[in-house]
């Protein structure tokens, strides 16, 4: 629940709470960010939700704790290159690695439709099970609930995950300063895309695979490189540009990117343009965005390439003062143009 | 996710994997236990989920920790009593105070369906805010999601909470011993039959609350006077009656209650006898089990009944052995019967 914590002018236009829900709140961009703020983040205000992370890290007795939860409602249930099962830790997994910290013990509940296959309920599990076990962390405690026919789809799966922040280690969505530079760990929205390949309506085929992976131990690797690593981040719902946006709106910066620089698999570019959708909108479900000092980026993209889901690590640009917050990209074609925040939706139950 | 360790005949055949998920794999009885034992905890085994508590404890740097999850899907959102907001901030409250622990922080995960009024949204948002507030936790991260209309039911709510257990109390559903003495801290059903009063089908009317209610404080309060508490155990889903037996299958026993002892609104006695229905299956939301030593059962009684949550507490029986592991009442005639497990279903989405 990432929540800006500074007054802004972000949006025009207070909630209207004579409306509804609509698809839009639950895309990762601009309305989505507005419910969280108005709605939830004003209710529940405390200084751990404020810190407008996607975890809350806190001290407890014998150090500094993470905690975050993640619903998933991705459709559909099994998608190529991973299903909800293997998401719902992977995802979970990836939010405590963003505060660099170990992932220690997850939960999961479950909320179960009348009618759907016992079997492929079991082929859920047993990828969730396997991906725990990959990932080194064991679920714990868990719930299960059954919701009449047509009152749910499937399967939905809430993964809550608490991690420990080895000291010294404080990555936050508001530490990015001017000058710092921006690097990826990879080829960006091929879960997007791979799961757009799914839906009957968009009817194309492609061999691009979600990327879904838990990204701990590249993030272990990194820290123990660079310590003082000022932003890490998963770009997941809403893709780079909406991430970028967000930590811009955190930290009270502009940053300035170059097109060219940025990691993008030629079929993902394709089926993107064919869609005519942009793929920095594109969620990410194995990929992460770092912000360190200049000094620390070459360091930092060695140690991200030596590892296997850093391979196509890349610095894609740098941050800079701008009191607007923009997020500006250098064209390939040498232009300038704003990468703004995504408004409406791009592609529903992504994750 | 209660999930009896040892081998044993409580299920005659295995889950049928051709099958599909009826409400019944809800219900809180036999057929979910034997969904999450043969699927979920048979995928997931690890030595804390095999605890086989509504909640995990662990050691962290610093002390005993305890973490679990819950989803609600309680329909009607709004019922007499309480909320969805608001049970899902006593729910799991509830399963770290069974543990003997004191709450920490909350983690709050939602999953919206599309044209869900966002003025309800605010209702429950900010009950939820109020729940947690009363109860001194913080929910310090969430998440947002949405599905389509007819995917869903208007809101779902999962969430998660940790905790810190004092040193030297470690109640479990595997400690009840022959000679123990079994007390509850209040009338029985109420929650149930709140919401039953609620679904048009049953068209009747009471003035029976929820007892929805955060009881950690009450749980401080017994562990403060008798710290050697051998379990506690809230009975939500099934009733006193299942969590009765989850307890004597956990720990091998056997059961001798007293119905006369067993307290009971004269309104729920009422409702259930013109629907057919046995309070011990009606769901709770604010009363606890507790398990103890016969040397300790009237100081602890004493103190339940000091604190507003356990004014109505009473001894209601003992653990007796058993290799059976046959919970057994004398019933108001003389009589004797066995309390099964919930077998099917009695009322479908309680919480």
């Amino acid at each position: 629940m990432t929540a800006p914590a500074k007054a802004d002018r972000l949006f025009a236009r207070k909630l209207d709470l004579s409306g509804a829900v609509d698809m839009t709140h639950g895309s990762g961009g601009k309305a989505m960010a507005q419910l969280v703020r108005e709605l939830f983040a004003a209710a529940f205000a405390n200084p751990l939700l404020d810190q407008g992370n996607d975890q809350a890290a806190f001290d407890v007795p014998g150090g500094r704790m993470v905690m975050t939860t993640d619903g998933f409602v991705v459709s559909p249930l099994f998608f190529p290159g991973g299903d909800i099962g293997s998401l719902a830790v992977h995802g979970t997994v990836n939010d405590i690695a963003m505060a660099g910290a170990v992932p220690l013990h997850l939960t999961a509940a479950f909320i179960l439709e009348e009618g759907f296959p016992l079997a492929d309920l079991k082929r859920l599990v047993d990828s969730m099970a396997a991906a725990a076990r990959d990932a080194g962390v064991a679920i714990v405690s868990g719930d299960t609930k059954v919701v009449e026919r047509g009152k749910g789809d499937g399967v939905f799966i809430t993964t809550t995950g608490i991690g420990m922040v080895p000291p010294g280690i404080a990555p936050s969505g508001d530490r990015a300063r001017p000058g710092d530079a921006i690097l990826v760990s990879g080829t960006m929205g091929d879960h997007g895309v791979a799961i757009m390949s799914t839906r009957d309506n968009l009817g194309f085929d492609t061999a691009i695979l979600s990327d879904s992976a838990a990204l701990h131990g590249l993030v272990a690797a990194m820290v123990a490189e660079v310590p003082d690593l000022h932003v890490l981040r998963d770009p997941t719902r809403g893709g780079l540009a909406t991430t970028l946006n967000e930590i811009a709106h955190q930290s009270g910066v502009g940053m300035r990117l170059s097109e060219a620089a940025i990691p993008l698999r030629a079929e993902v570019a394709a089926a993107c343009e064919l869609l005519g959708l942009d793929p920095l909108y594109a969620a990410n479900e194995g990929k992460l965005i770092a912000i360190c000092a200049d000094a620390d980026a070459d360091r930092l993209l060695t140690v991200m390439r030596a590892h296997p889901l850093g391979r196509d690590a890349a610095r894609i640009g740098a941050v800079v003062e701008d009191s607007h917050r923009f997020v500006q990209m250098e064209t390939r074609f040498g232009g300038r143009r704003i990468v703004d925040w995504l408004t409406g939706e791009q592609l529903p139950r992504i994750c």
